[in-house]
């Protein structure tokens, strides 16, 4: 079992979490999801739901770190005792996973420079100005170099998903995945409606 | 401002609940999202996501009622009291949503007999078995009968969320709140991919 450790703050964006959170938790016996957050309080996400967390104090290296976007990343950004945490829990995982603007929280640790990476379509110019030595991609339902997964707007998480879960575990398991909650998967992480 | 009253159990289906939360979520000054259990403890879905919710009891009449489906319905059918609470709320909503296996929950209240109504394709033979008076639709990605919304499978239950949007505020607002979180919308709630 691998630890999927995923990173709460208060106004994230439900659905960059919980879409990804539907599909690792339907690969029986192959991830452990776990929620954190700075200091273990209740999160709560700007659509209103409330998620118990742990402190970051007890995440594992060597999982998968997942990091969802939402307002909150407007200020977080600015926040360097939080992105520089990020940046450690990061350094430490096996895999790091960003959706949406949670890409703009890794693109500060300076984690990604060098790497190709994407966000959301309808934040993109903010995201790329936070950090020059990125290899921003703008077309791309989602981008994946070694380590990271980076995705665009919040339901592309799910895509991105299905998209690790290829890598890993082969493309009809990710496809059977897709087909046993009626999802239509976009496949294919180049092609990307939104970029225009 | 209209409650929308998300219904939770153990073990229901993440996507199901945070599918159409993020959605109803994002109509900012129109749905207030409340989340409700029997009892008013924390929920544990079946992807491990432990969320804070209130009891039946501080429900007010005159919301929107969303049934979440997921292994927990399997018994909770069996489970008369509760189901007769559910059809106490079902009766005082203006209207009721269901997602995948919720509409089973709902069919055993007999609120249903006579309306059309449809649910998860891999679950479907057993849904239909619970009350052969509704009329169930087999090839649909959601159906909208009266007050009652009831769709497929899991992530059906955005395409039903956004039909219902499309329906109380018109298509246009559904197709740009589909934009913002850039997905690809099923706004045919007719055609049904996974079907057969």
């Amino acid at each position: 079992m691998t630890d999927l450790n995923i990173i709460l703050f208060d106004d994230f964006e439900t659905l960059d979490v919980f879409g990804p959170v539907e599909i690792f938790g339907r690969m029986e016996g192959h991830y452990n999801l776990k929620f954190f957050s700075e200091k273990g309080s209740v999160v709560t996400s700007t659509q209103n739901v409330e998620t118990l967390t742990r402190p970051f104090a007890e995440i594992t290296p060597g999982g998968i770190l997942l990091i969802p976007g939402g307002m909150a990343t407007r200020t977080l950004v600015n926040n360097s005792d939080y992105t520089a945490k990020l940046g450690v829990m990061a350094e430490d995982a096996k895999y790091v996973l960003t959706v949406c603007t949670g890409t703009a929280l890794l693109a500060k640790t300076k984690v990604l420079n060098g790497i190709s990476a994407t966000s959301n379509k309808r934040a993109f110019e903010w995201v790329c100005s936070l950090n020059h030595e990125v290899k921003w991609v703008k077309e791309a339902r989602w981008v994946a170099d070694g380590r990271f997964y980076t995705s665009s707007g919040v339901s592309a998480g799910m895509d991105m998903a299905l998209g690790f879960i290829a890598d890993m575990h082969g493309l009809q398991t990710a496809e059977e995945l897709a087909f046993s909650i009626e999802y239509t998967w976009h496949r294919n992480k180049g092609v990307d409606p939104f970029a225009r």
